[in-house]
């Protein structure tokens, strides 16, 4: 069975999703839906773009993401359906598919009305066009037919990126899990590479290194390298996010020994 | 495959709907069971109504959907299973299927005691009667064997309905979304009907017309024919809920100009 | 088609359990992957283990159920794989597993590394490790491919048991459901044995009898054995947990008539 994974910002138990899916199996029954999260932001472009990168690559080859995540719906936004490591992402041009179009193997707009529902709504383009390309693309439909060349400059976020400075690592927080885990733009290996003589420092503390959680005393705080690859900030048994009073967009600072 | 869909009020992530989901898969692995949504506030009938009209269309012929927002379970109140548009409603006689039982081709009362679970919980028919009959309709037993024909008058809600008014169009907010969009009963014919020269009115407020959200600028309000074919009001990229203080029940006046 | 449930405590709509459910349809797409409940309290062992004991009995024999609240994860605990009544267990060694263990055909420690992701993430073995084993057993790798015999003495809660004083049944509140339904550790079957005339009493209160919820009226509290085979404490169209101010590990004591 083919799948694909559902990503919106239209809220758990929204009767929205509950439309995307019947559009889906009305094209095909064979296909796996898997709800990937409803929980974000209303319109937070951002929110959903992280949480695509995050889950994106666990999924077997052939997957075709949806993520409908679209102030714009109805305008002349475009939608896109991305290739990128062998998987389908289709989602307005607004950015929400920021990471996969870095990686792309080829981008499309998806512009071909024999793929869609008959009536078009204004405001609903997930269940009346990108939830039927994704299950005509799972019922074995070629990518030529659903959409044609991309040949514009898709929009892509301006996400902050961690750079080097004297030799110190310096980031910031671009996620908080629900956990409270705060998760930086510093990757494992960036981290990894400066050492384990290091101190992480954020808001004026400092945090000790740690490979679990449980390395260090149940309450107390720990700089780790999460399961997305990414240093994140801790508490073993607890809320870092509530403890800590770390925000999204705090500067994050790895300095190494000198 | 089949395609079951669950409504109920349990609260997302109660364990009662992974109850509900067991009960058919015991009956059939073959079948896709779609959470349509949980979210229904307790015991609100009139609010799982307006959810099932709303995404029932989007799916296939043949679905079950079944509907558990029971505050009488255990009563002497009827099971129904409905027969409308091509799929199948199962739930309980207290007007959460009135959309359903309107245009129904077939009203039947779920009596058969042979495809239910042996023992019968006084408090949870949906585990123990409804799922297990949904998932033997699916398995292709027949309608006659699992329910007879309903010869009383099954129970409707009394749903405000949009009138006109000296040529103006009068309705209420009937629904509120997760974007917090303000969907009224003025449907988008009676609306259009109107012509293109009309003022939506609601408590002194008046909104401009439009056919989608990026027809106005950023945090400004507007009417517009929303994805399920209602008016509404919406504000582009905001919550018209949190922004306008308008609620349910409150009048809306679509006035044509003379 | 083979059936996986998944209880976590990450929260609904959390990307982490998107990630699982990318990691067994990557292993087999032919598994239904059912969401029991995200909404476990994080790191709350105890509500994991009584979530898990209330809906597992529902699935078909064959079931196999991922248990994932793991504050420990990356320790030293173990991973356990548990044989009960015709289902599987997959969860860490912390209790969370304990209805079952008490109940067990066979119990496992989950330690060839043959069938999990080739990177293991310190911090996500529900991703890593649990459901690439379920997703195995799921596509008929035998249980001694997968796990070894279990030597040691597995983690079990010390729940609270009722217990029988002077002719009555003295109890607690274990639990409260979406409904505000009180649930206690009161089966059934110990409170019909003691007769009809009986009183049930909480925090100086006395509760009626009821076989259903309309058995009082509207508003009125009653005591009543739930679904799930247990006395409860229900309010007939509300929430006993808000109207009664009585709140987890409040005694309840079943008082026989003399």
């Amino acid at each position: 069975m083919s799948v694909i994974t559902l990503t919106t910002d239209f809220g758990i138990g929204s009767p929205y999703i509950a439309e995307m899916k019947g559009a889906i199996l009305s094209i095909s029954s064979a296909v796996q839906v898997v709800d990937a999260t409803h929980a974000i932001s209303p319109q937070d472009v951002t929110q959903g773009a992280y949480a695509i990168r995050q889950f994106a690559s666990a999924f077997p080859v052939g997957t075709v993401h949806v993520a409908v995540v679209d102030p714009g719906v109805g305008s002349s936004r475009a939608i896109l359906l991305v290739a990128s490591d062998g998987q389908y992402f289709v989602g307005p041009d607004n950015g929400l598919l920021t990471f996969q179009l870095v990686a792309a193997d080829d981008v499309r707009r998806v512009d071909r009305s024999a793929f869609r529902s008959k009536a078009i709504s204004k405001t609903f383009h997930g269940r009346d066009i990108m939830c039927p390309v994704a299950a005509h693309l799972c019922s074995g439909v070629a990518i030529d037919e659903i959409a044609t060349q991309f040949d514009g400059e898709p929009i892509l976020l301006s996400l902050p990126v961690a750079t080097k400075s004297s030799g110190d690592i310096v980031g910031e927080i671009v996620h908080i899990d629900s956990f409270g885990n705060l998760i930086t733009n510093v990757s494992g290996q960036q981290f990894l590479a400066l050492g384990s003589d290091v101190r992480v420092e954020i808001c004026g503390r400092s945090f000790p290194r740690g490979q679990t959680y449980s390395d260090v005393d149940r309450d107390q705080a720990l700089a780790i390298v999460g399961s997305g690859g990414w240093l994140e900030i801790a508490i073993n048994g607890g809320s870092a996010h509530k403890k800590l009073g770390i925000s999204l967009g705090d500067a994050v600072r790895v300095v190494a020994s000198r």
